[in-house]
């Protein structure tokens, strides 16, 4: 099938899913998490043989993909998300009446999403993307990642099931293969009305450029991840140095460090327990074991990456794993804040189990130290209850830099819930506006549009004066769940 | 002062004013519309030197002005508006436990905002884009439109005694003159977070070029207009041809036709009616005396198009105002759908009062011009009450075409509320998910933020146990305004 064909399919299917009720969507939502479970322990061994990922974390990852689907799925029910605001008619204002008007958010049409080759479930076929697509009535063309196309293509199998199950047209979810350039053109089809893209910066980049430059540009959801740093605070670091060494141990082994949440950036104060620090973290990384990652370049990138370290003067290597081979061994190198703001390069993400420790002197330099910083997906302060409490310039700056702030654990958690955001300012994503995780991951494939003066028949059953959903609607202001 | 230091004003601004309470900046705001009131007479005399548009107009435009800073200063002190969403900590789930998240919206940093020439007061210096900023807790740069600097300065004098009352720094707000080559400047200045544009397509799309083009992408929200497609289905233009003429002909004719939502073009059925159709709304256009448009550019492009016009095979000029002058007499052009449809050079609007009427027959032939049609701030629907609920496709064809659809009334009525949409699908802005009128506006300049595990004591009021705002938080899904 050409692109043409595939995109008048996924614009004809539109027609019929973006006027299926939330609840139809929602049925269809809980039946791709079905037959994605259907698919049993042949899914995870699929996906296993592919990216080399452990059946235990696909396990997990599973559950993440059809929990993602049910959540969507209870959002819909419950009906909120589309902001539903009615300004009733004024008809005796002067110098002018005011007309009836009732805004909702409706879907934007057939959307691209690529997928991801760290999370072959949760953030590819019938992944984060698409789940919050189809949740907003939006239809989807999926491309699938060349790392695990026969995992991509049984998913793929469990989606139309679920179409066929609950009697929408093919179109709604349709499956492509291919390269670098069969996603470009489909980037650039005039008929794709948003992309989303979970990858690298360059990948991202040439994504958004591409879709910059259309004579319909269109918007770009893409999260290309980033270095995640970790502020420990004086305090916290005296009291508890081995501790804290070994939670960011284990955040950065997470997944062969190719999590976009892995912490790849550790502030710590130059004083008496950065020693013992360093030697419980170096420990706990050199302990780990050299294992495969999700594919051979992505390996043969880390260590590419690795080497370019050695050659700066900025940075002492502490850890350097055996560089010529397809494993991937831990990775810990170390500097101080006044050489990293130097060294530019040191904010790039090196993609692997790795970490950089930067000492610093003073709170000043750690402030000049986050001013400097690009935008990340997650930012981290580790501190006692009273310097935290003193830090608030600090938490200002990082604040602006980052989607998520965390005071405890690691930034590797990801939770799917109504309060997460998994995005940032440029370079983490190329729309800070949004989330690629999380409930509010579904506006990003919608847009609002007002009806003005409506007959109550034309309405969606969102806007009718009769408040059938129940759902809470903004009238004249004010939220409520009471019909007109 | 060079822009880096201007930005550099505006940044360090932004650190107080970011901070700044909700009640704080809604005070700000009332007390820029107060200020621009004490400007008395004397601003409605120098707008009106400087555009040509009648004192009642700009009088008008004032009370929008004020009004709208004032609404925003409502929804601050509201403030639901973040979208407070908290999901509690599960410490006992299984397999792992949930962190405390706290998610909502806050301010994107130093915007750059551009005044539009068609309305001097309530989409340039305290419009609505720079109300709307200001409210997000935006700090901006304004950028005067050579069209009326007088004005715009003093404007910008009314905002600079709004921020000294209120002992708010002076880079909150800071006012630019300059042409093209300025606003490119502003465009890629590093510090810029957001863009904000009303104008022409050309202008719009150039600034939406450059945008995408920084190392650091960023948001442009470019209304850059749209020819507003009015639909009349035949029994309703049966029923009172003459009235929907004159109904037609005031809106085209309203501020000379330039008005963004001015309908340029009217789909009408051939039939016993669309003569005195024709015939009411080409006597009203006659009727209406050549004017001075906003400027001379501007009114030597609009008989420029207008000649254009009288090349094209597609089209029959009806009324054909004086063309070289330097007033604007109103213009009548009639074709069909047929005709209307092969020829795509008709879907550009022509600035002023225009307006082209396409004759169809049958709602099949309708329902394919639809089809065709670009994005649109508005299209409009008059149709009798029977016809109307037969038209449920006609209506879903629309609606994923424009950001406003109307079904009484004529789209040059802009209503400032809280249901309101200005905006829609390229090319009539750069950002279908926006719009500039109206309370949600202020979504254009804020991004989602989560907090994980935050001591009470770094959380914004917003977030904090204690729901001392009284706002709207959604709590585990659930909608409240309850404290934790």
């Amino acid at each position: 099938m050409s692109y043409n064909e595939l995109f008048d399919k996924a614009e004809e299917a539109f027609k019929t899913y973006s006027k299926t009720t939330a609840a139809e969507k929602a049925k269809f939502l809980r039946a791709i998490a079905t037959e994605v479970e259907q698919l049993g322990e042949k899914l995870l061994e699929t996906a296993s043989q592919e990216s080399n990922l452990p059946l235990a974390r696909l396990t997990g990852e599973r559950g993440r993909t059809t929990g993602q689907l049910r959540l969507f799925a209870s959002l819909l029910e419950e009906g909120t998300w589309v902001e539903a605001t009615i300004d009733t008619a004024l008809p005796d204002r002067t110098p002018l009446p005011r007309p009836d008007l009732r805004r909702m958010l409706i879907p934007l049409g057939p959307v691209v999403v690529f997928g991801a080759s760290n999370f072959p479930l949760a953030f590819s076929t019938a992944g984060g993307d698409t789940a919050s697509a189809l949740a907003a009535g939006c239809t989807v063309v999926y491309k699938e990642h060349p790392g695990h196309p026969k995992t991509s293509q049984m998913v793929a199998k469990a989606i139309e099931k679920a179409l066929q199950a609950c009697e929408l047209p093919e179109g709604v979810f349709q499956h492509v293969s291919g390269g670098i350039e069969a996603g470009q053109d489909l980037v650039k089809h005039p008929k794709a009305k948003a992309i989303a893209f979970t990858g690298s910066y360059k990948g991202g980049r040439a994504i958004f450029d591409l879709a910059c430059q259309r004579e319909q540009p269109i918007p770009v959801y893409a999260e290309m991840g980033s270095i995640n740093p970790v502020f420990v605070l004086p305090a916290k670091a005296g009291s508890d140095a081995p501790k804290l060494a070994e939670q960011v141990a284990q955040s950065v082994l997470l997944g062969v460090g190719q999590f976009c949440t892995c912490p790849g950036l550790v502030f710590f104060p130059e004083s008496e327990t950065a020693e013992s620090f360093l030697q419980t973290l170096s420990n706990k990384l050199a302990e780990a074991p050299a294992v495969a990652m999700l594919n051979d370049r992505i390996c043969s990138n880390y260590h590419e990456s690795l080497k370019h370290l050695a050659g700066r003067e900025s940075v002492d290597r502490i850890i350097t794993p055996d560089e010529d081979v397809l494993t991937a061994g831990a990775a810990l190198a170390k500097t101080n804040v006044r050489q990293w703001v130097q060294d530019k390069a040191l904010q790039e993400e090196i993609f692997g189990p790795y970490t950089l420790i930067v000492t610093y002197t003073s709170l000043e330099e750690l402030e000049l130290a986050a001013s400097e910083l690009q935008g990340q997906l997650t930012c981290t302060v580790w501190g006692e209850a009273e310097e935290l409490a003193k830090a608030a310039d600090l938490v200002a700056i990082i604040r602006d830099k980052c989607g998520r702030l965390l005071f405890e654990g690691v930034p590797t958690g990801v939770e799917v819930s109504y309060a997460m955001t998994h995005g940032g300012p440029f370079p983490a994503t190329t729309d800070s506006r949004s989330t690629s995780v999380g409930t509010y991951a579904i506006k990003r494939f919608a847009r609002p549009v007002t009806y003005q003066a409506a007959p109550q028949v034309l309405l969606p059953e969102e806007l009718k004066d009769e408040n059938s959903l129940h759902i809470w609607r903004t009238v004249n202001g004010q939220l409520t769940q009471e019909s007109l």
